[in-house]
């Protein structure tokens, strides 16, 4: 028999499951295996740590056992069935609606003293591929936690679990359900998100929050997309003034601040990979140090005479790809960035080439004139780039898909295989081309991840919004004010369930599945700076983590995101109880209530739901 | 000659427009009128007030003088044309790349020291249709700001002006462009935005926060919608268990918390009109004093199964309309509310009642098998409840447009015509017949000021989200994950274009003109709390602001959207250094670089644009 019911007075928290699942809570994403006993929870002491010395696991636990502390954390509900409501029409027996509990600690009989850690190879570093398992075990009765982990990076995941499954017991102690057995290991070995600083100037404090939610959902890859057009905010030694091309002098990241967050970052098993987006997005920063590296940076983009357009957005500029200058700049920055950051791959961008730009370049013009096009245009750079990058630091190079599937202006010959491809246009489909000729994918499918859909459009003296009523009032189909984008591109806004359950590997063959390599949800800054980057990326980038951590579906292989429900809008709550300012997805009293907000009492709707 | 250049190192603000606007500064709302004179700019120096003897005025001019001490302010950049680009293609004649100036007071060559107010009436109260109107001149060489004003909330509104166009002289010192005349007059008196702390709690900090955006904003009232099925978090003395329905103990409003509140805005010149629904998005806290006063508060809101939904959303519930009891308890709330808010003004609701919802009640089914159909059961409501209240306490009572619009059960008889509507569907449609019955309309049309619009759906277990490549890929036409509404009724997101190019009144006559009230933006909270409210109201909220103080056309007539472009964007920037969590609109490119991110080149596109 276990009596213990939990609840919060702080929180006012109504724990209206079962007694078992008020303390046996699921921490977020949840692990390839966890195993409940029934013998009952134990109350948590002050914990020792027995493990091998080592600054990240060390550090690791301290930040576990603080945030245990502090956040005296109880789930508001965790999962169960939907309470029995009446039928309709019914003058009778009516259900009760639930009312909040305070309830005391129940009869734990036992102490958890020790967390001990066992780490194979404590020297492994965070690169790519680094072994990220672990498993954690309270053996029944035990007064220790057990984890193993073959690398200290494996070890923090188990920690972040650990975290989330000891809660208050509201009476200035805690509790733990044991005993407890979880077998952990990540699907994919990227999973990340993507911060723009080059719309918008993203300071350090935000970016450790950020890095903070994904330690907290074992993401591990912080794609950095530093600049861009708009801004260069990032400090270069070999060229000072690039910063010049700042928003202010207080919008700089200095090379001090990028070593903080790298640091950061890596300390919570964080991965920062930098983007220096080239040779399109580019005009801030380069323009200080010679005009002549660019082209079309003072043309209007013209998106108003498409014939003219030569940017997909304010404010114009590529690099000019046949200035030898380009290569010496370049280079230089390149491995100056390279040097800053030590994960050993490396974005260099390539995304929204347009020819129309380099009609500003007198070179390109010649070249055009013999009969080039602009795919030989890309392929000069891809062919000159690539390997002066390489020369400088080897590393693995990342590009946006377009150098090979942009139909405008891929590349017209050879990109290396060895070059990772992120693919963001058109979901399965260019997934699915990419593997096929035989290249590394990173999934980023803006109809399904980018985090920054469906806020209507940011640029001005826009007349489409300048209509009073519905031209299509009578048939009541979609257009731009009603029903639509309103001006947003990539509209609708991408919620929690449509990231979840996206099956991005579907329709591969194994080996094609074998090169995804994990996914990374960008959120693009121009309508994002600190006051939003929070909200905008969490908790929705939860799901993704969860989606590329252990996936989609259950046991049964039905997917599973009615039942991710509870697990998310808890793990919201945790997060802006962590200090991450995460956008709330529903009513608190759906929070309160398993299931009483879902769409379709039919549970199991999406397990036969439309697949295409 | 004026030689003077400013920008603030601080903010390393560039100021590219001619040296005269970089010191008229525009402040929002765009006054009705603003006359700059040539003579110059005068530095500011301690300033004293010397006005009749309110405390409204003392505070506003203290929290006036002291944003201009703390915020230092400077514009990035004023409206200006935007600069010259280079033709396409064009490989000569390049224009320049504004760089940032870092410059020093000109010769200012007199001082401010005196702020004097003259209010004709200092006894007049905030109620609907006080006097907001006021006059602020700095005559040629005065050392005297001369406002005049008929009570004390037109001189507040003077003080936001004048806060607003004294700027940093970067220096430590302030300036402000002299001489100056401004008369202005609000063309609305109700403008103003709708929280909800119904569908989640908003603490209140956050309310204080909003009202602080308002007041920066000219915005005057606050509708608080304060209660909704989901919870009740107003404590009731008569009633004091209906707070057992708020999310937890922490998240109820005291007595004395809303005082604070009323209080916090009347100083601030914003009334709190509170709105207490009745008798749908009614099941939290009445349940709490007796369950025979609801119906169909435990059933499915079944939106999976339509023809037994019961309510539009999570969690069902409503008042039972013929229960007496309804009565009785609904008369003590509302007079206990009524109470607690001074303003003349109640929102008594009347929204989206569910006939099938009253199948549940026995009383009501016996009514409909008389014959009776749901327009008479709410027009039972009407003739019930209205005196009852008006009893308690005689106010101008505001109901949503359902009462007398809605096709499935507006009221079957009279609604008096004492009551203000307020409009939400159907754009201008609504607006229209309502006016022409005679109703005062408050405007708050969906299609154009729902604020909470283009979040995608938040009810769970949808499996409309699971659906892998686009059914349309072939004709690209929108549906529900491509381009189209995503899950949100409302979509798409309304933009600050949106919002403001709404010419609400187009087509009424002059009698229907007269009988509009103004607008209220709502920001409904079903994906609100503390965590995103402010980002989501503003600075959309005062692209309302400007609306309805002084409307969206130039002196020709011409919308001037466009305009607004550059205001917008430095108020964004003003709120955020006010504390206020403006979300940002653009990259800050566009600030610091006017019209560059203009959709079209050609500047007047909006005076020819489609107003259907």
């Amino acid at each position: 028999m276990r009596d213990f019911i939990l609840a919060s007075v702080a929180t006012a928290a109504a724990l209206f499951a079962g007694h078992a699942d008020a303390v046996a809570v699921n921490p977020l994403p949840k692990p390839s295996s966890i195993t409940w006993g029934t013998s009952g929870a134990f109350s948590v002491g002050e914990l020792t740590l027995s493990a091998p010395d080592h600054k990240v696991l060390s550090e690791g636990f301290a930040r576990a056992t603080e945030a245990i502390k502090t956040l005296n954390w109880v789930p508001q509900a965790t999962e169960a069935p939907m309470r029995s409501l009446d039928p309709f029409p019914s003058p009778t027996g009516a259900a009760s609606r639930r009312k909040r509990q305070y309830a005391t600690p129940g009869n734990a009989t036992g102490s958890l003293t020790t967390v001990t850690v066992e780490v194979e190879d404590t020297r492994a570093t965070l690169q790519h591929g680094v072994d990220e398992s672990y498993t954690l075990e309270i053996a029944a009765g035990s007064d220790s936690v057990e984890i193993k982990a073959k690398t200290v990076y494996g070890a923090l995941h188990a920690f972040t679990t650990f975290q989330q499954i000891v809660i208050s017991d509201n009476s200035g102690g805690f509790l733990v359900e044991q005993p407890v057995s979880i077998k952990d290991a990540p699907l994919y070995p990227v999973r990340g998100i993507m911060i723009d600083s080059g719309r918008n100037f993203i300071s350090k404090g935000k970016i450790n929050e950020q890095i903070d939610g994904m330690a907290l959902s074992k993401l591990n890859v912080l794609h950095w997309h530093i600049i861009d057009s708009q801004s260069w905010a990032l400090e270069i030694h070999a060229y000072p003034d690039m910063t010049e091309d700042a928003y202010s002098t207080r919008e700089i990241y200095s090379q001090a601040d990028v070593k903080e967050i790298v640091e950061y970052a890596a300390a919570r098993g964080v991965r920062v990979i930098p983007e220096i987006d080239m040779p399109g997005h580019a005009s801030s920063g380069w323009g200080q140090i010679d005009k002549s590296l660019l082209t079309c940076q003072d043309s209007w983009w013209s998106n108003d005479v498409w014939a003219k357009h030569t940017a997909v957005e304010p404010t114009p500029g590529q690099l000019d790809i046949l200035n030898n200058k380009t290569y010496e700049v370049t280079g230089k920055v390149y491995k100056e960035v390279a040097g800053l950051f030590p994960d050993n791959w490396f974005h260099i961008g390539g995304d929204e080439l347009f020819a129309n730009c380099n009609n500003f370049s007198s070179l390109a013009r010649e070249f055009f004139a013999k009969g080039n096009s602009m795919g030989d245009l890309y392929q000069y750079w891809v062919d000159h780039a690539i390997p002066n990058f390489r020369a400088q630091a080897n590393k693995t190079f990342i590009m946006w898909e377009d150098v090979k599937l942009s139909t405008a202006v891929a590349a017209s010959g050879q990109v290396p295989t060895n070059i990772v491809l992120q693919a963001w246009n058109n979901g399965l489909e260019h997934i699915s081309n990419l593997t096929r000729d035989g290249y590394r994918v990173i999934v980023s499918s803006s109809d399904f991840m980018y985090l920054d859909c469906g806020f209507g459009g940011w640029v001005g003296n826009d007349a489409r919004y300048n209509v009073m009523t519905n031209p299509n009032a009578t048939d009541g189909a979609p257009n731009f004010n009603w029903g639509a984008g309103g001006g947003s591109w990539c509209a609708p806004y991408k919620t929690w369930q449509r990231i979840y359950d996206f099956d991005f590997t579907q329709g591969l063959t194994a080996a094609q599945k074998s090169l995804v390599m994990g996914a990374i949800a960008p959120l693009w800054s121009e309508q994002v700076d600190d006051a939003v980057i929070s909200s905008k990326m969490w908790p929705r980038a939860a799901a993704l983590a969860e989606l590329v951590w252990s996936g989609n579906r259950d046991a049964n292989g039905n997917k599973r995101t009615t039942e991710l429900t509870q697990r998310i809008l808890n793990f919201r709550e945790y997060l802006v109880a962590s200090g991450v300012g995460a956008a709330p997805l529903m009513p608190k009293f759906c929070l309160q209530h398993p299931h009483e907000c879902d769409l379709n009492a039919n549970q199991t709707v999406l397990h036969t739901g439309p697949v295409v």
